[in-house]
């Protein structure tokens, strides 16, 4: 049986992000997968999103980890709380209190990038977690977002 | 005289970023100008870019920071250095290595948003940069980047 996306489980009006929204168009349409203890995404680069030449510029890194994340966050929630990752509506979706990301190595145009999240920390409705963004098994940002479930 | 944007004083090689590059006919354009002792931008946000629906999305958020951050840094390190903000190319072209962005209120579609930056430190090749996004005067976002200038 094929995996539903975390973000293909949000709610119909809360699934326009530009980012990750089902319902967004002409959005980025990011797709996260929880997998036991993490969260994995993958994501191909129109070649438009340049830096310098050759480089992924740090806005759309920044955006997919930040999508990424609130997705993990809202998966790491559900799990912690018996509530279901395989039905829609899901029943926790986050927004983003602080997003700390670290660049590290410039991010290529061309391969699929990979995003990877774990749980770091969950406090009622605050969920901190960690993620690395890779090109062909290198990691090229790190980040850390503390996501707020919404209530 | 009209002010040039430190963005349109980059080097035309260094100038194809999606967020601020004045040869990506794609992007987002952003224009970023010096004030004395800070720098200032400001963006009309496409509907498009919506997040829950009525608030702009995170990763526009932090993408309109990170190239505002790293303008910001390159024009502090020019004024450090006595290098000219009126001519290009300019002498300076910064990357980013730490961007971290609080989301303190939604940010609503429609105001035009406002980036206001001053800097915090500088050190060699490493320049930190405070931001605030606001719309209608009110605080939405806050931010620190550490940029890197290109040797």
């Amino acid at each position: 049986m094929k995996q539903i996306a975390i973000q293909d489980l949000y709610p119909t009006q809360l699934a326009h992000c530009f980012g990750c929204g089902s319902q967004n168009e002409q959005g980025h349409q990011l797709k996260t997968y929880f997998k036991e203890d993490h969260t994995i995404s993958h994501f191909e680069v129109d070649p438009k999103y340049t830096a310098i030449p050759g480089a992924v510029y740090g806005g759309l890194i920044a955006s997919l980890l930040d999508c990424h994340g609130t997705a993990s966050a809202a998966a790491f929630a559900c799990v912690e709380n018996n509530l279901p990752l395989d039905v829609a509506p899901l029943q926790v979706r986050c927004v983003t209190g602080n997003l700390n990301v670290n660049f590290k190595e410039l991010t290529p145009i061309g391969p699929t990038l990979e995003i990877k999240g774990t749980l770091k920390h969950m406090e009622g409705r605050k969920i901190t977690v960690e993620m690395t963004l890779s090109a062909q098994g290198q990691v090229c940002a790190t980040a850390e977002i503390l996501a707020i479930a919404l209530k």
